[in-house]
C-alpha cells in the first residue's frame, strides 16, 4: 500500500493465492519462490526486488541479483535466515548475544549441554518465527527428546537468561549508507509471539547496536533488531531483515511509516524523517483468538479516538494467526499500552452464559 | 487504501476502467454510475454505500438509498451538486456568502445585469470543478456572450469580491452527530485549481461556520466547506460532500487522515481523533505539467526527509490533471509551504537548452 500511495508498481511473487500483499499488487504471480517463470518475469519487469519475509530461497534471490538490484542484498538475507550464520556473525562483529551453541549432530549435542548452562532453549537454525521450532531445555538430559521433536535438523542451543524485558530497534539503510532509526520500543510477548509493543523505550545504546549490524551487513532496505534487556546489558536475540511487527506503531506515530521507508531505501530515494510525532505510542496484535465468539466489535475497540485498526484481510482467522493490529497514542507510552490492550478487550465479543 | 487498511472489503462502480479506486477496491464495477445491474448489485452485497465524488446522478443514489443506508445522504448530495440549491440552502441558514443570482432564462439574466455588482464570475450550476464552467465578467454587457459560451445553461452569477485569502475545513460527522473538525487551512489557487494548501489558518469563527453547515445537511461522512475571507469576514463559497484535496494534508499530519474518517463516519464507527500532530504542514498539487520534461525527479523532492510524496496511479499526465500531490510538515506553516513548493520545483525537471 506504500508502494500504491507514492506511484509505484508493484508485481508480487507469492505462492498463496489469498495473500494480503497480492491484493493490492498490480500483477500477483501464484508460483513458487524458485519457480523459473516467476523469476524471469520479475527480472524482465522489475526495476529493483525485495522481500517481504526472510525466507524465499537464497538461490532465487541470487539468480535475481544477477539481473538486477535486489535490496536486501541475498548475502544479508542468507544470513538471518539461518540462526547459526546469524549468530556467528554477531560475534564475530564483537555484539553481545546470550551464550550459544550450534548443534548439527548428535557429537554437538552432547558437548552443547556440558557448555551451555541451563536452563536453555533449542531453536531449529530455520525457518522458526513466532516460538515456532523452539523447545524450553531444563536440563542437559532434556536434550537428546527435544532434539528428536524438531526432527534432528540444525539447531542452536541458548542459555535462558533472567531477561528484564525485550526491546528492538527498527532502522532504515539507504543506498547511499545513510542510516534513519526509529525510536527503540519494548516489546511484551505472549506464547512465544509478539503481542504488545510499548514506544518509546528509554534504552540506551540498542540503536547504535543496531546501526552497528546494519553497517556491517552493509544493508539496504527496513531491519529489525530484536535485544534482550539482562541486568541492564542489551544483548542481540534476532536480526529481521524486513519490516516488522514491532514497527507497526510507525503507521500510525512516526512521520515515515516503516514500509514508506523500506521503498524509499530499495527504490533509492533518500530516506523519511524517523521521528515520533507524539510522546507515546502503543501496538496490539490482533491474533484469531480474537474472533473466537464472532466477528470482533470493531466500535467498541474504536471508541479510543487514536486508536486505529488495522486488518490485513486474511481470509481465516485461526489461533495464533496474526489478522491485524491495533496503535494507539497517548500523553505516555504507557497511557498508550493501556489504552491499546483496553480497546483489544473491548473488540472481544463475550461469549454469553446462561448458567 | 483506507478501507483496505482497516479490513473493510469495497466495491467500486465507476465506468473508467483505469481508475485508480477501481485498482484496489475488492471489486470493480466498470458500468455508468446509473446501470440498473450495476446498482443492484451494490445493493445485494454492500453494507453501506458512499460516493467519492458529487455527481452521481441523484436518481441513483434515491434508489440505493431505498435498499441500504447511503452515506452521506442524496438530500445534502443533491444539494451540493447544484450551485443553486446550495447557494439557496446557505441563505436559508443565514450563513453568509458573496452576493448572487440565479440565471436560468434571459429574464433571470438581464435582471441579474442589474442587481449584482461588477466584476462578477458566471458559474454554470452543474458538474463544474477545478474553474471548469467558470466565466469572468467585468461589465453587464459581457453577460449575455459568456452565458451564450456555456451553453445558457442554469448558472449562478456572484459578485467578485476582494478577497484576503481563501480558507477551508474539512469536517467528519458520524451516525450520532459527533462532529470532528480538522484545522482551518489557507488554500491558494492558480488558474482556477487548488496549488497549495498551508495548515494551520488561525482564522477563527471558520470551523464554527463549517460545523453549522454539516448539522443543517444533516450530513454522515467528510464535509469540506471552502470560505472567502473578505475584510476580515468569512462568505461560504462551497460544499464538497467528500474527502476534499484541501485535506490531503491530514493524511501525513493529522492524527486521523481524512480517509480514515470518511470511512468511521459512514461505517458508524466512532470518528478518530482530528488533531494535527506537528505544527505546521503544506501540501502542493502535482499537475500534469509536472511531467512537462519527463518522468520528474522524485529523488529531488524527496530530499526534504518530511516530505511525502502520494502519485494516483492516473495512466496519463495531461496538462491540469490531478496526478498527485506531496506534503511537507515543518516547524511552521509558512516554512512547510516554502519547502514544499521547493520540493515540487526540485521533482520539476527542467529542459535543457542548447543556445
Amino acid at each position: 500500500m506504500a508502494a500504491r500511495t507514492m506511484g509505484y508498481r508493484t508485481v508480487v511473487l507469492e505462492p498463496d493465492p489469498a495473500s494480503p500483499a497480492g491484493a493490492v499488487a498490480d500483477q500477483h504471480l501464484v508460483a513458487p519462490y524458485d519457480d523459473d517463470d516467476a523469476l524471469a518475469h520479475l527480472a524482465a519487469t522489475c526495476a529493483v526486488v525485495t522481500t517481504e519475509f526472510e525466507n524465499p530461497p537464497a538461490a532465487a534471490l541470487h539468480r535475481l541479483a544477477e539481473q538486477l538490484p535486489v535490496r536486501p542484498s541475498p548475502h544479508a538475507i542468507e544470513i538471518t535466515q539461518d540462526r547459526r550464520r546469524e549468530k556467528q556473525f554477531l560475534r564475530s562483529l564483537g555484539v553481545p548475544t546470550a551464550p550459544f551453541a550450534v548443534i548439527e549432530t548428535g557429537d554437538d549435542l552432547a558437548r552443547a549441554g556440558d557448555t551451555i548452562a541451563m536452563p536453555a532453549i533449542l531453536k531449529t537454525a530455520r525457518m522458526g518465527y513466532d516460538g515456532k521450532g523452539q523447545v524450553a531445555i531444563d536440563a542437559p538430559a532434556d536434550l537428546a527428546a527435544a532434539w528428536h521433536s524438531v526432527g534432528e535438523v540444525p539447531c542452536v542451543l541458548e542459555q535462558r537468561l533472567p531477561l528484564e524485558r525485550e526491546v528492538s530497534v527498527v532502522l532504515a539503510r539507504g543506498v547511499d549508507g545513510s542510516l534513519a532509526s526509529f525510536d527503540p520500543v519494548t516489546n511484551v510477548h505472549r506464547d512465544g509471539i509478539l503481542d504488545l509493543t510499548v514506544v518509546p523505550d528509554q534504552i540506551e545504546g540498542a540503536s547504535e547496536l543496531a546501526e552497528q549490524v546494519a553497517v556491517a551487513l552493509d544493508f539496504v532496505g527496513v531491519l529489525a533488531v530484536e535485544m534482550f534487556v539482562v541486568h541492564g546489558h542489551l544483548l542481540v536475540n534476532e536480526i529481521a531483515p524486513r519490516p516488522h511487527n514491532s514497527g507497526h506503531w510507525t503507521l500510525d506515530a512516526a512521520a515515515t511509516s516503516q514500509f514508506e521507508q523500506q521503498l524509499r531505501a530499495v527504490c533509492g530515494v533518500p530516506l523519511g524523517d524517523p521521528r515520533r510525532c507524539v510522546p507515546g505510542a502503543a501496538m496490539v496484535n490482533l491474533l484469531g483468538d480474537v474472533w473466537d465468539a464472532g466477528e470482533p466489535d470493531w466500535a467498541g475497540a474504536l471508541a479510543v479516538d487514536t486508536a486505529h485498526l488495522h486488518l490485513y484481510g486474511k481470509s481465516e482467522p485461526r489461533p495464533g494467526r496474526k489478522m491485524g493490529h491495533i496503535t494507539v497514542t497517548a500523553g505516555t507510552s504507557g497511557e498508550a499500552a493501556q489504552l491499546a490492550v483496553a480497546c483489544r478487550s473491548h473488540a472481544r465479543r463475550r461469549v454469553q452464559l446462561d448458567l
